[in-house]
């Protein structure tokens, strides 16, 4: 039997709730739709996951609300999963054991602006941060395709990167996040400033070893951006142009994407703006450059031998409301699925200037079942490379495996969307430091349990550590 | 007998200062200096060079004036060669047949600035057109440390990158020179705009074949620089630090030195306002990075154990009206050679992602007897690399030009400094696309006459071009 028995949660939650009457629950039909997320991109985890469901959710706007729900929640016992607005996609922000969602979507304000930096609560939308920091000509260093809905601390706690990575690279690149303000689940709640790097200790582990309210993160220069589609005829003239594009430093941009075929021709089959803006049966890259880097951009796709068949100004980008960048990343893979819903897909990061001879390698082993969808990006060492989103033609679990076996034994690392356990997504390793840090932010463990593994290896991570076995980050006091 | 008799020459620009009363001529005893540049940095050259002069030396002030002086020149066939503020350091505006020196630097206006972009008469001093522009929050992509009295066309025609190539690469990187209107050297001048890449057709061939007026570059946004230097007792931990802060995207920086011991001390020797700034015998890092990248900056200097010896804010630097850019690129050869006279220096290029490795290996063979002095830049393809502008204990000509075959042999590129044939410092190949650009822009061959050797091979160029044996790239009409 689990310690989390589904009816005591159920009660306590109940318990929860009528101590903090006037905080902003939901009990309703919605509470189905705020206990998912994307995970259903997997048929993986579509199987494993459907169903779960958070007892309530409960959507704080102060730091006192949110105070007020972790005591109550730690007092009694009670899973807590945080959650921004739910647009990750490996079941991150899904509750294993029920009890309370803490949706933060509501703790979303701009704190401050400075030159190249600023800070926000964590709920804030990247879209609405962007709106109201781009009159001061800065902007978000990287941002998910979903900018439009997803929070900077969703970004955070389960992003990896996105456009912008171009240039700043991932969000863990030293520099581009320079502080989170964190709670700890106890039931006197703590609350402590992290500086970077001990600031990155609670990213990407989808909230489960510790409470972020607040971030302090890097920004860049707001510029025009010319949205921009190139075709080619040719697979490596496409990948060969993204990729000198990509590198080229004289050229301010915010994204390159390269969608081979048959990719183009799915997006105009499922995006009605899309209909006709590409050629049929073409590879297609996708770029935001500065306006006043056009020329240097022409310059390029006649080298490569290009078309370009779509070109946006930024004023015609911004009068349209609608804007490429959300046709990118993982909205290539929820357009594409669209129209075929046999595709899944798979994710991959490539080895920094080996990236586009793998590319290369992998498309023509694995031929029509597995389409290429590339974001190049610099790793966090400056280094030009790509991630992979490929599109798959899924046809059992065991080939969808195999596939992502292949691209590992090809020197590919995938981060695997199929599992739900967060070190499945990472090779399955254990971070020591992961670990120690939710003994500290939540030591009794209610932040989504099960999610992460490690943290049944707390006992001897800690014996190791004081061993001298392990060597931990040191975290400040509170 | 040269076809430049001096008599000749010397007759003619009389000639031609006749013509052309109203125009501001030079003839007094500061025609020597401005028929000079850096070259003795090299006692090679300052051998082979010393002594040049030119007959008269012509500061014009509009195209009109600098047309006038073009179409006399022409029509009465004497050599022309024009110069910025002449801080360059090959003797590349030095001329070897005596007649006019076209001095640019009273042609300095800033013709408009953009977000982005700027255009501008070549003779603008780069410092004056960063203060004209930085209001508008933008500045030069690349500046020399001589950006002070240093022509933007100076750069063009004589240099290769600079402070700010960190990001943006090379000058010849795609995107930072967008266009150059350039003079035909004929009794009838013709001026035609060149659009990249065709704008690049007279770089770095120090003017001899053609004759730049504009340039339009693009501009990097002007954030408030920090200046710092961060001394290593290890120079393994000093070039590491360098290549992980160069390498780093989300630390915004423009600039990033290694001077290897014993130059700070050798700085600190030479240069009062740095007397005790650094530990002796220590290795120095100087960094320009953006104040709002400091924290991120101080984490990098504490994972490897450097320490910030001197700190100033972009505030204390303007106030001071002094900068640690004036240490950097061959202000160190300058400083180094004012402490130490037997100094001399090599230029060299590394290969991308083994420069480290090099770097070291070079210096664990070469020992005491070359200083080592590395600047951090993006190559043209987007990788992190360095340039090195080593100094060098001469002892003999031969000895110089083993230690740069010793380079050579290790992988690490050669731009010699001590040879005045343009083709000489690059590793002695011709550019048939130099040589037809030459042809069309300077028919009688009159820039500076001698100093591109491919010059003489222009027949055979022409008849390789017509027989398809070589591509030339394509030049608009006047």
């Amino acid at each position: 039997m689990s310690i989390f028995e589904p009816s005591v949660v159920q009660a306590g939650t109940l318990q929860v709730m009528a101590e903090l009457p006037t905080l902003e629950w939901i009990t309703d039909s919605r509470v189905e739709r705020l206990s998912q997320d994307f995970y259903w991109f997997s048929p993986i985890l579509k199987r494993q996951l459907e169903g779960l469901r958070a007892d309530a959710v409960v959507r704080p706007k102060t730091e006192d609300q949110i105070r007020a729900v972790v005591a109550a929640c730690a007092r009694l016992g009670l899973p807590i999963t945080v959650r921004g607005s739910g647009t990750g996609n490996y079941g991150q922000c899904m509750p294993l054991h029920g009890g309370v969602i803490l949706d933060l979507s509501a703790y979303n304000q701009l704190l401050w602006c400075k030159p190249g930096v600023a800070r926000a609560q964590a709920g804030i939308r990247m879209m609405e941060m962007d709106r109201q920091t781009q009159p001061q000509g800065w902007e978000l260093r990287c941002v998910p395709s979903t900018f439009r809905s997803a929070t900077l601390g969703g970004l955070y706690g389960g992003g990896f990167g996105g456009v912008g990575s171009i240039n700043h690279g991932p969000l863990a690149s030293t520099g581009n996040v320079l502080g989170v303000r964190a709670m700890s689940i106890e039931p006197e709640p703590r609350v402590v400033e992290l500086r970077a790097p001990e600031a990155l200790l609670l990213h990407h582990v989808y909230g489960t070893n510790g409470l972020v309210l607040e971030l302090e993160v890097g920004l860049a220069p707001a510029h025009p951006w010319l949205e921009a589609i190139v075709c080619f005829d040719n697979f490596d003239a496409a990948i060969e142009f993204g990729d000198a594009l990509a590198s080229a430093q004289g050229l301010v941009k915010k994204s390159v994407t390269l969608l081979a075929a048959p990719i183009p021709d799915l997006l105009m089959q499922a995006v009605p703006p899309l209909a006709g803006v590409m050629q049929t049966g073409s590879h297609a890259v996708f770029v935001l450059v500065a306006e006043f880097g056009e020329p240097g951009f022409q310059q390029l796709v006649a080298e490569f031998g290009g078309q370009v068949t779509l070109r946006k100004t930024a004023g015609e980008v911004k009068s349209s409301n609608r804007t490429i960048v959300e046709y990118t990343w993982n909205h290539t893979t929820l357009h594409a699925m669209k129209a075929d819903k046999a595709l899944t897909y798979i994710q991959s990061g490539f080895q920094a200037g080996r990236h586009v001879a793998q590319a290369k390698e992998l498309r023509a082993l694995l031929g029509d079942e597995v389409l290429v969808h590339l974001e190049f990006i610099r790793t966090k060492e400056g280094a030009m490379n790509c991630s992979g989103l490929q599109l798959v033609r899924y046809t059992s679990d065991e080939r969808l495996n195999q596939i992502m076996q292949i691209h590992r034994e090809h020197g590919v690392y995938i981060a695997n969307p199929h599992v739900y356990i967060v070190e499945d997504g990472k090779q399955g390793q254990v971070n020591p430091d992961v670990v120690a840090t939710k003994l500290r932010f939540d030591p009794q463990g209610l932040l989504n349990p099960g999610k992460l593994r490690g943290w049944e290896q707390r006992e001897q991570i800690m014996a190791d550590a004081a061993a001298g076995k392990v060597s931990l980050a040191t975290l400040p006091s509170f």
